[in-house]
């Protein structure tokens, strides 16, 4: 039976978001009809739509390597009355399915267009594709999208600090600030590449857990002495000293600047040179760090929904199931959108938290390898203090 | 004859000086007898020095590939006294041949260590190996390290550019900050990739030009009306409304934080949302940018090191010479170390300000493709305004 499916991307974009949609264009386009809609729900409530023309889809499939959403997404305030005219809106050109690809604020709205639906006489199926580098999406193993924002942090920090260790006679500290809202796991994902102790980061900050100041910068003090240098990775959501830091953009809180706040602390408490680094859209969109299996994976989250439609299921979110880590095998399915939800944001278990190896044993088939061998050891400390050179 | 050469990395590191160390080494490695710095010129007052160990070399070896400066580089005051003290250190070891990996500071230190070491009495020749990410060096057609740095900044601007385009419903600009101290070679580098108007970058502000915030806003406000966002991208030494933007680090005036500034004029003079993104320590550390020609060059000016202490030349600056553009081929070359000092911070010439087009094509070689081709154009704006689709 050919349906007449809607598509729409909605929220922060992440580099392989255009992956999914091109994978379910891929799986449906020869079979039904679709419609897109322009940035997310906004797109739904004001009517503002892409037909499948051929040359409208041949243009999407050029964006399958292009980081962010092609159709646009953005942010969009789902209340009473924009459910309400999406639902007509809906209506109004027959649509069969509704397919959103996002992350928690998505499907739960998602669900409540599902729930309006009814009351419009309107049989919609509803579908999900998650997508998020923050991992908070409940009901589903990981989503596609944070496999390769991992990659970009955890290569970005092993990177900064070699930087910064070169740089220890003038600079000893660098704070880098993450993405992750309140969970912690892209932040804690920065450690995945460190092999030695020497290597940054050194000290890593979630959302998770009680954040002790004066305890950082012990830390911080210890590692200069062990080290020469210290890197603290920071999450975005941590509280600094009683405060959470945030900004206003377009009337909306985003998180951030808590980075800058830690270098205030330690430039009042010790003498080390220190400076934040906020680690900025290319946690979400660096192309060139996109992770073969989270690319591989986020296609194949759009062409699983494809499958879910065909079986006329609804109130779905796409989920990867794990099957095991070593070897890597996973398996796509559905689960309720009441669910995910409920689940809320998935902040990170403790056994990852308290266990850091176990975390980057499961976290690494997602992300792949490091770029460079690490090193022995530095050169520096251990030279300057054992074995300097000296021709009398 | 065996002779007996000190090497060192001064400066602020890239992600190819290990490349350029390593090729030293291995030209000069079996003929001659080696003593490393620890921390540039520093290490050469203070007598902190690593021998030429089987466990040392091997140890080198595997920072091939490593960002940043294994010998550890930094900042450090020449003057005098430290000059002094470096000649009498070099004159107890009995160096024949003081080689430096570094910038514009540090060729013009070699210099002058070159000038003390005859007071001396010290037959010293010194030879010096370019590194810049600002590719602020004269007397070279370009240096190692500076490519590098383009392809992080273009891909990232590129990247980010549809990151923005698809929130565009819920901010509008971003001004994204380079580095380049004055001159502006990385950040024109930006547009390398803009390959369609709709594509960021869409402004560029360089410190060899005079920026008029009033035309800079124009700018802004039509490229919105045109694509619906804005990618300024500006170097961290550009005047704004006439200020440059600095921070103290460890009492060193370190520019930065110009785009901040950008950002509240224009909150202060047009109805969008702005932030500003300023792209961190990834431009001269990050490994996964590194362009295979840089590498190669970095590499090989090692090399290139290496002939001229056999050749018995001295105050010279290995040099990259450009034979031909397309297709690209150089060859290395030596200059009189005066040269390079005298000719100061080597900016952009006006015909590259004025022609962008010619700068990209002398630029492309040196860089390397993008990740992705371009798509041949944005979605949102075109069709909701000329072919959405209603069904009546």
């Amino acid at each position: 039976m050919k349906k007449h499916i809607v598509i729409g991307q909605a929220g922060g974009p992440t580099s392989v978001m255009n992956a999914s949609l091109i994978g379910l264009i891929e799986k449906v386009y020869k079979d039904h009809k679709l419609t897109f809609s322009v940035g997310g729900y906004e797109g739904l409530a004001y009517a503002n739509f892409i037909d499948d023309s051929i040359k409208n889809i041949e243009k999407i499939k050029q964006y399958k390597q292009v980081p962010g959403s092609c159709l646009t997404s953005g942010r969009f305030k789902i209340e009473d009355s924009t459910i309400v005219s999406a639902c007509q809106n809906l209506k109004k050109i027959g649509a069969d399915v509704l397919v959103m690809i996002g992350g928690n604020g998505s499907m739960k709205a998602l669900q409540l267009i599902g729930c309006y639906a009814k009351t419009f006489n309107l049989d919609l199926q509803t579908i999900g594709i998650p997508k998020t580098v923050d991992n908070d999406l409940a009901g589903t193993d990981h989503a596609p999208g944070f496999g390769s924002a991992v990659r970009y942090v955890a290569q970005s920090v092993k990177d900064i600090g070699y930087d910064l260790a070169s740089m220890q006679n003038f600079e000893q500290v660098r704070i880098i600030e993450t993405m992750g809202r309140n969970a912690g796991w892209l932040t804690a994902g920065a450690g995945l590449y460190k092999q030695y102790g020497f290597e940054a980061p050194h000290t890593i900050l979630l959302p998770e857990t009680q954040v002790d100041s004066r305890q950082v910068l012990d830390e911080i003090k210890k590692t200069i002495e062990l080290y020469g240098y210290s890197i603290v990775v920071v999450s975005e959501g941590v509280n600094w000293e009683h405060n959470q830091y945030r900004q206003i953009v377009n009337g909306r809180e985003v998180l951030g600047g808590v980075a800058r706040n830690i270098v205030k602390t330690i430039q009042n408490n010790l003498q080390v040179h220190a400076r934040a680094e906020i680690l900025g859209m290319n946690q979400r969109s660096s192309s060139i760090f996109v992770s073969d299996q989270d690319f591989y994976e986020a296609e194949h989250a759009g062409k699983y929904a494809g499958i879910l439609i065909n079986e006329g299921r609804t109130e779905e979110m796409v989920t990867i199931e794990r099957l095991s880590t070593a070897p890597y095998h996973v398996k796509m399915g559905g689960i309720s959108l009441t669910t995910v939800a409920n689940g809320g944001e998935k902040v990170m278990p403790k056994e990852f938290i308290k266990n850091r190896d176990k975390y980057y044993k499961w976290l690494s088939p997602l992300v792949g390898p490091e770029n460079y061998l690490s090193p022995p050891s530095l050169f520096r400390k251990e030279e300057k203090y054992a074995s300097s050179f000296h021709q009398s």
